[in-house]
């Protein structure tokens, strides 16, 4: 299993994911399921991940290997002209590779199924924000729906859809992000610490702040232990129920 | 799709049901999903059902019409002699019924499957919880986890595992179900009010507090909106992440 979230804010774009994979609870691993490109000045894409391993894996490589490659330059994430351009890309990507691992198999697609979250922002146009579908094809975040998530997504989605609003800043976005993956963490083993962090300022067309998050990192404890009390808190001042 | 939840209290038995059931989105019905049986003074219980239909009206009509024909006395919910008889009989029933709908089709058996939540008190006895398996095997609630729930279990699941605590009232822990359906009905179209109520009190041996809580329940809406709220409240109380 896998936790990704994508924020669209007023401020940028904020990406997490946690890192850990599973096959079954007796062996599991550790892999970065996030992944940057940028070139400085021009455009910078983040790419999360979930699903069947080996299919994120080669189609980060695929990717990776035609922004290399200079005859096949146009079809390339670094020189896609527009942000619609690229998640086509990754979308039309990720359906090779599944329709290839699943060629001549007795298994359904769907055991290679993946899905995607890419963001990013090119020159002179606005950042956007895409969820791609093993499929190939992909919606786009709205003013409605500034969000996406893909894999556990349902225990920390309450408090994305109660506390989240695209004007907040980046430090209570991250806050926010935090009390979403700690509900996930103790819910379900399959998603695990480290994680991983990109928030990237709208305009500046460079890498953002990228970090890695620890198990032992102490915000996210203070946020862990914090969020359980002030929970607590918030439920004791509603009224009791009267028989 | 549906939501039902049963906490096993100091003060009692709490159980709590939605009451939609769907085939897509374009065909859902309202129906009741938990029943009670109870012999005054002697005892009292109350199953909820998640899963197919067909196959949890079956097996409550079937437990119905056993506990009347004279003939299977020893067989019934209302003569079994402990709690644990009365789990067999439910996941026999459901086992049975199960398999019965199965025979002779193309579609699996778990087209047909079904959960079920057992609850209640024999004189003599403590009170018991046990959730049921389509295979008709059961387990029991424990001090560690003195709770169950069936169906959309997910959205509800971090507000109890944060705030439930079984030396809680009646009162404390209708409103931490009311918040824990709220944040399920908000996020799952599948799940939907009226909700059924049942507060059964220790040691009374007779049908505890039943109501039907509609849309309009004033005091629901006073949750909902006021969990909001709170929730904002103690998200922003929690320290901004500091870059």
């Amino acid at each position: 299993m896998t936790y990704c979230v994508a924020l669209r804010l007023d401020q940028g774009l904020l990406f997490m994911s946690d890192t850990r994979t599973n096959a079954g609870v007796d062996n599991i691993s550790t892999f970065k399921k996030m992944f940057n490109w940028s070139v400085e000045g021009d455009r910078v894409i983040t790419i999360m991940t979930a699903g069947n391993l080996a299919t994120t894996q080669a189609v980060i490589s695929l990717l990776d290997e035609r922004s290399v490659v200079p005859a096949d330059r146009k079809q390339t994430l670094l020189a896609a002209p527009t942000m619609f351009q690229v998640a086509r890309l990754v979308g039309d990507t990720l359906k090779e590779v599944i329709h290839s691992q699943a060629e001549g198999q007795q298994e359904s697609e769907s055991t290679f199924s993946a899905t995607m979250i890419v963001g990013g922002q090119i020159r002179g146009m606005e950042p956007r924000l895409f969820l791609i579908y093993p499929e190939g094809n992909f919606i786009e975040a709205s003013e409605e729906t500034p969000f996406f998530q893909i894999g556990e997504t349902k225990y920390g989605r309450p408090i994305i859809l109660r506390a989240f609003d695209p004007t907040m800043s980046f430090e209570e976005a991250i806050k926010l992000l935090y009390v979403s993956f700690d509900s996930t963490l103790k819910a379900n083993l399959a998603v695990g610490m480290p994680l991983d962090m990109h928030a990237y300022k709208i305009d500046t067309f460079e890498t953002g702040i990228l970090s890695r998050v620890p198990p032992e990192d102490p915000y996210f404890k203070v946020i862990s232990s914090g969020w359980g009390e002030a929970l607590k808190e918030a439920f004791d001042k509603l009224p009791d129920f009267k028989f």
